[in-house]
């Protein structure tokens, strides 16, 4: 395999253990791995005969990683977000057929064929921003076949397209209308067979759930979670975002990579979450969107050194987002965030959120997964809204269009 | 000329007097017009024999038009966006010699050249989102040469790119440094007879001010005004941003086609605005970039007939947005226009709000500006964040790329 040498670059390698901004910077890459990265002057002379090609100071970046959506889905809700605008109340919405089970329903009537052609549109927009790494959760079928067809959807979009999918099983996103009152029943009836099947189907690479009043009790997450380690799958959990439920520290208690929203976490919440290394997504795009004056304890997150990630929880309902940038500018300007951190929240640190770690800075052994910009800094991208100065991306070392 | 009929469109007029969503329409060009419009079924004979384009349902609205933008700039202001969200105050900044008299600086050293270069990425990603008119603002120069330089550059744009540019002459926008508690030496040495010069050279389509404690009082901005009346020139301004001066009733005196920003505006300033068919330009990325707590009254403009549009403001300050549609969704979000109130305030309105009557909705004799989408309806497209799904754009009858 050859050795391609990126010459001339401004590098953010989002690696703590170097600067955060490098001029005149080279990067090996062979096949589908850096191989070495650095001031151009210390160039090692094995790599410099090389195949070069010159960025003229180009801003090279990881490739970005969305590490929280629900972006295989049907239908859309904009007749929803419109109703609420003159003033429809949620419960008026749900009286009318609204609300996720309109998305159920949609989603469990779509093939999947259509559920990978109705994604693809969103997660072109995200490739076209520079992001690499993709997490794709199921949880709009709330049926052993519509989870299982969300999830092949899922893998489809990572062949359709240059882009690594992550597939995280949901299927304790909501109770089903034909589960009503009866959630003990949907867990164990639906939801933790399809697990099963979809698990062994090679589908699952990480288990969520939804912890709230209006989804599942900690002690029915506690299930969930003890089938997956039974499965040998790491968890992930949606957690404190309307109200306190003890979903954070349930998650920690049990090693998750993630606790996501997390408007509701207190300082023992960050605490425990420090403990048992679980990173805290932010989802400012659901925050917005739903008009919430209760932001998440960034400065406990902070004090406690539990890594934050930036995600845009793309969804139909609550954050009909595909732009990763915009997730970023709203996690300073929402939730204040400095700049350094939304961009560790959208590469280095959303990695740690998908369990990954071959991906999310630019050192040696890393994937030769980049982002190329026509820009000066990372800050430059988070501060301006709705361009997309992408340049090029490398995934995997090849070099994509998008 | 040919006749070209646009068949099988969904059609959104953004007309008052027909339906607000029309399916199986025809839309009937000649030239840069529009000759025709209406159910398919209603299509007047003369026009069945003529070239027509099947459009397969997709949604037809009026090319969008950007009523407020400072796109012509040099530089940008990333480093003070991401010091700000490190704890430095305005009073710092401004200090270390950031804020507007940065963009200043950088503008007064840019060629015309380079500011239309500097401009074009942003142009470009609004012209990707469907837009086809823009206006374009002075007020970065503070000096004859750079004052006529801005403008210069920005009916550059309407050569290079396929839009309608409408300039506006921002000589008092802030006061320079070397007129530094002088404003009204400033408006007599060097705003007013910028303002005759660029004029003259017919670079003037509208003059505006910035009536705030921070720029000029409402007495030096009737100055400015008296002078466009002697000119002949239409007049707007930018009002009660961030505080209650009079500038809304200022402008109402004076026939304005617009007052802008208007979060401290009064129910008396709209009914003055009401009285005086000034119309009211909403800024939500500049109240979203400035944290601004509070809002327009929206109410107040809704009661009293006033019209409003929605712009970007796209400025390297308070609002680095070059996204209509994100603009529109934050005016829905932030500010609780309706849907129909977001597209008509970039539609329609916004045409008033430019002095303009050839364009902004669809209808026999209107110019032929129109934006095809791949959406169902006018709310997906203000509902979905980050995505571009713009499938083409006509502009005076000819199919542009974006
Ligand atoms: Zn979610
Ligand atoms: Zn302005």
């Amino acid at each position: 395999m050859q050795t391609l040498i990126l010459t001339h670059a401004t590098l953010a390698a989002m690696d703590p253990s170097g600067p955060w901004l490098l001029s005149d910077a080279a990067i090996v890459l062979k096949a589908d791995r850096i191989l070495w990265s650095g001031p151009m002057a210390d160039l090692p002379p094995e790599h410099r005969e090389a195949e070069s090609r010159p960025l003229d100071g180009r801003l090279v970046t990881p490739a970005l990683i969305d590490a929280h959506t629900h972006i295989v889905h049907a239908g859309h809700r904009a007749g929803e977000f419109e109703a609420r605008l003159e003033g429809a109340s949620y419960e008026e919405i749900a009286r009318a057929g609204g609300g996720i089970l309109s998305t159920v329903r949609a989603t469990r009537a779509a093939s999947e064929d259509d559920l990978v052609a109705q994604a693809l549109p969103r997660v072109d927009a995200l490739l076209a921003e520079g992001v690499g790494t993709l997490e794709v959760k199921s949880g709009y079928g709330l049926d052993h076949d519509t989870e299982l067809r969300m999830l092949r959807a899922a893998r489809r979009i990572g062949e359709e397209r240059p882009v690594t999918v992550r597939t995280s099983f949901l299927g304790a996103h909501a109770v089903p209308p034909e589960f009503k009152g009866h959630p003990d029943a949907y867990l164990d009836e639906v939801c933790l067979p399809a697990l099963r099947a979809a698990h062994s189907e090679g589908l699952v690479d990480a288990v969520d759930g939804f912890c709230e009043g209006i989804a599942f009790t900690p002690g029915q997450i506690a299930r969930l979670f003890d089938e997956a380690r039974a499965l040998g799958l790491p968890v992930k959990l949606h957690a404190e975002q309307l109200s306190h439920l003890g979903g954070a520290q349930l998650a920690a208690r049990h090693g998750a990579l993630s606790a996501d929203h997390l408007e509701y976490a207190t300082d023992d919440d960050a605490k425990a979450m420090a403990a048992s290394g679980t990173v805290a997504t932010l989802l400012p795009g659901a925050f917005y969107t739903l008009k919430e004056r209760q932001a998440p304890p960034v400065a406990a997150f902070r004090d406690q050194g539990v890594p934050m990630v930036v995600a845009t929880d793309c969804n139909p309902g609550s954050s009909p987002l595909s732009s990763l940038l915009l997730a970023m500018n709203m996690a300073c300007t929402l939730f204040g965030l400095t700049v350094q951190e939304s961009w560790l929240g959208a590469t280095a640190h959303a990695a740690r959120a998908l369990g990954l770690s071959d991906r999310g800075s630019i050192a040696p052994g890393q994937r030769a997964d980049l982002a190329l910009w026509d820009a000066e800094s990372p800050a430059e991208l988070v501060y301006r809204l709705g361009q997309r100065p992408l340049h090029a991306r490398i995934h995997g070392g090849q070099w994509c269009r998008s």
